[in-house]
């Protein structure tokens, strides 16, 4: 029968881990995933996932795959692993995929969403869920901004350094703004691939523009800049939520 | 000068605490209050709410009273318990009231919102706050039964024991269901007072309607026999808000 390749569509609450990646001294969703699916399969295994996701972020559709010589069924394995995991993950999918089929290298677009609740008072049921930003946020300039970003960028502006000295060229499909009822502010965007932290560092910097310390002409010399250190601070971490891969 | 009293509006967080009402062995949100009031004025503090919430349920809009000797104006004392407070409480107001106003004792009705998540999947980040229920329910004869409570009714059969001998007569003015999107289904109920477990023996009982095992009739012979062996299961408490006290 030799060997299967299974994908898994994941949401998880990233409040209580460190990210996805293992850690010597902290909690990740690698190696939960990892000591669940051995619990089950009686079997090591390795779980890849498109990206490592930072301590505190989220997932609704986080992917991940890894290969099992286990025949059960892909739809038994979501049913067992989502009655052994906690109750911050859930796995909403689970199906067989071929061989060179890879959750990192075949990811050919990403879609993110960052929240930002914007009020004077703090909701505590949001808390773990949305940037909380009382200042009212100037929403027509930062939509300004977002235009500027859609297309193919040099998005070394706002790339965290440790990412390496891979091409920091991505393409922008989509970058909008909707604002939903109660001050909630979300932040769309979806490109074939991002930078390390540069959701959280692009959507630091569109609040700057948002609470008047920049234009969108000075957002846009920030992208075309290149430069690190002329963008503002990087956006905490638990508004952010990894939506959708795309194969 | 004397002492003044002070009215405080309230939302928090029921997860993490056994309730209001101090316990010996267990942390309260009446413990939480009274230790960082008396720390902020410096002198010993009795908090009383309008009413006891069990271990995990939530409030939007608790109420709570206290009296102090400090001449500090009441907002100033609302920012000064935010930022002593842990985030999963918040204080919406605080002012002063009459000398003969009694967050319990003054209360005319209070209005009570319990949430159910009805999809086959979970909602990780909204776990804390819904019941989720896989099998589709019946709202439309959840809404038949939740009209037979309006008006004034003996809810023994919705009482839960240990509640004393207080006289179970209350008169509920509002009481429907309203379904929103994402099959998240909210039900209201305001009232005169409650029992003890009152809403969540009535939500566990309008489950049993929506899933079928009672009909509307059923459900209305339960509330007429003012025994509480009629009603079905208690529903979990972290679904259930207490949105606010009119007085």
């Amino acid at each position: 029968m030799g060997e299967k390749k299974i994908k898994l569509v994941i949401a998880y609450d990233g409040s209580a881990y460190h990210g996805w990646q293992r850690q010597q001294n902290a909690l990740t969703l690698q190696q939960v995933f990892e000591e669940r699916l051995e619990k089950m399969l009686g079997e090591p295994v390795s779980v890849f996932a498109s990206g490592r996701t930072d301590a505190g972020v989220h997932a609704q559709g986080q992917v991940a795959h890894f290969t099992t010589s286990s025949q059960l069924d892909p739809s038994v394995i979501a049913k067992g692993l989502n009655s052994l995991l906690p109750d911050d993950i859930f796995v909403r999918e689970a199906m067989y995929v071929a061989e060179d089929f890879h959750a990192r290298y075949s990811a050919r677009r990403k879609s993110y969403e960052y929240r930002i609740l914007n009020t004077m008072a703090p909701d505590i049921f949001q808390r773990r869920y949305v940037w909380h930003i009382r200042k009212k946020l100037d929403n027509e300039e930062i939509r300004r901004s977002l235009s500027l970003v859609l297309g193919e960028h040099d998005f070394s502006a706002f790339r965290s350094s440790g990412s390496g000295n891979r091409n920091p060229v991505r393409t922008m499909y989509r970058a909008d703004l909707i604002e939903q009822k109660g001050g909630l502010i979300k932040i769309f965007m979806e490109a074939d691939g991002f930078l390390r932290h540069m959701v959280r560092n692009l959507v630091g910097t569109l609040v700057e523009v948002g609470l008047g310390k920049m234009t969108a002409e000075g957002f846009g010399a920030v992208l075309k800049s290149a430069d690190r250190r002329m963008a503002g601070p990087r956006a905490p971490a638990h508004g952010l939520f990894l939506v959708k891969v795309h194969y």
